[in-house]
């Protein structure tokens, strides 16, 4: 099938022309795309440089290019307007009614959108990371009284990528406590985390998805056997079903759609925003 | 001043609206915003929950709420569409000529942008995550012979939350190592980070950004003194010329951006896509 390149164009660093190109493009099953992402376009060369990738993927393919930007300077835009594609660009679209509805002309100055102008927010993402990262796993710490999320689950179900997740994008403070043996023989919960009921969540996965990842990690053994997988997925919902803890299937789900589903079904609200 | 509502809303996480709807608002600097994400509107039911609650803002105050919007169903994109507001919606916008210039129709299924059915994704974003907790601040792993980059600096330069970021975001490989009394004294690196000179990447920063941030960890001591710090960062910055690392100032950046930097200097390719 003929390939089609996918520029992903910014001045900052591409995360915006991304999230928006691909939420578009995920639309169109019939293509072959090859994706090609240009970030910190903040100088005149830089502009002219891209357009002249943009040509050469317009010259050695049969299909135009496609070009998501972000460029909030109107001199870089022009520039990168004239390379050969169909070009798709939120501010083109959306600053003029934008600019209409707040009655206030736009600053067209780059690098605010992720800046790290906001020394707070960094603060908050980082102090969530080191404490995803002490209360990883049952670990020491077990500072559960300071966390807004405990996550509870069978090995390799997911809890260590979605708190660190959750620590990165949100600054939300999330431990988390690996069910094991010693949680499926009693059928219950160490005190400690019995204490905190209310901000347990669980989360479950497929026997056969658990299976396939916990191979990964372990090709042989009971570790990831039908058998043990599914007994350890038996005895984790009954302990969710006991205390009434509200859980995910993960099986279907990006990290992002489980961290956002937690914050969702929870409650918690996030201490920063993107 | 007056408050406006803003409401992000999306059939799934509601990330790819709140990126999109940032990079635009922060281009406004005299306003008051209150920011609302309603993700997962994948009912009627719940787009017409959505819709009370914008009236509801849009009654309560003065200024007519924005509303940046990722809905892919038509039917739920008609009921919000009712709602009060300025409506700003990606598939509004560019769906149709995104379609007509790949002669395909949209299949306007959601949840494919940050859909799991990608397990191979996940399974590659796990794995580097794994990697970097295993490979963070000099661990006892070393895998480094594995490691797509290895970042070098002095403690809380940005190291450990970097490479989580690189690991979640993109799944790349990414260890750091911690600048310590050890190289500043003698002035060299480890044999086993000579032997991998080439995936080495320095993080530096400002002497008195390093300083606010120790604090936080430990108020008093040397650890967060002036001069301490200033030493560190002396020392560091030697060693980076020394060796010829290239290396990036983090003091004005957020964690997406430092890690874009890295992956745009080095040329390190990424295994996922988000």
């Amino acid at each position: 099938m003929d390939e089609r390149t996918i520029f992903f164009l910014s001045d900052q660093t591409g995360v915006t022309a991304e999230t928006m190109g691909h939420s578009l493009v995920t639309q169109f099953n019939r293509q072959n795309f090859r994706q090609v992402t240009l970030p910190f376009i903040d100088t005149e060369d830089k502009a002219r440089e891209a357009v002249i990738r943009i040509n050469e993927a317009a010259k050695n393919h049969t299909l135009r290019p496609i070009i998501f930007s972000t460029l909030v300077q109107d001199d870089f835009r022009s520039i990168v307007r004239e390379a050969d594609g169909l070009h798709l660009d939120i501010f083109d679209a959306f600053l003029e009614p934008l600019s209409e509805e707040l009655q206030e002309q736009p600053t067209h100055e780059p690098g605010r959108a992720h800046g790290m102008s906001d020394i707070d927010a960094y603060m908050k993402r980082i102090e969530a990371t080191n404490f995803a990262l002490a209360n990883d796993d049952g670990g020491i710490s077990r500072n559960y009284e300071m966390a807004d999320v405990i996550l509870v689950g069978v090995s390799r179900s997911g809890k260590t990528p979605t708190c660190l997740y959750l620590a990165l994008q949100y600054g939300v403070y999330a431990a988390n406590y690996p069910l094991t043996d010693e949680e499926f023989e009693s059928g219950t919960l160490p005190d400690i985390l019995v204490n905190q009921k209310r901000k347990l969540y669980g989360l479950s996965i497929a026997p056969d998805r658990l299976r396939q990842i916990r191979k990964e990690r372990r090709p042989l053994g009971r570790y990831s056997s039908a058998q043990q997988v599914r007994y350890e997925l038996r005895e984790s919902d009954k302990i969710f079903r006991r205390y009434g803890i509200p859980n995910v299937d993960t099986t279907e789900f990006s990290i992002e759609e489980i961290a956002s589903r937690i914050l969702d079904s929870t409650g918690v609200e996030r201490r920063v925003r993107p």
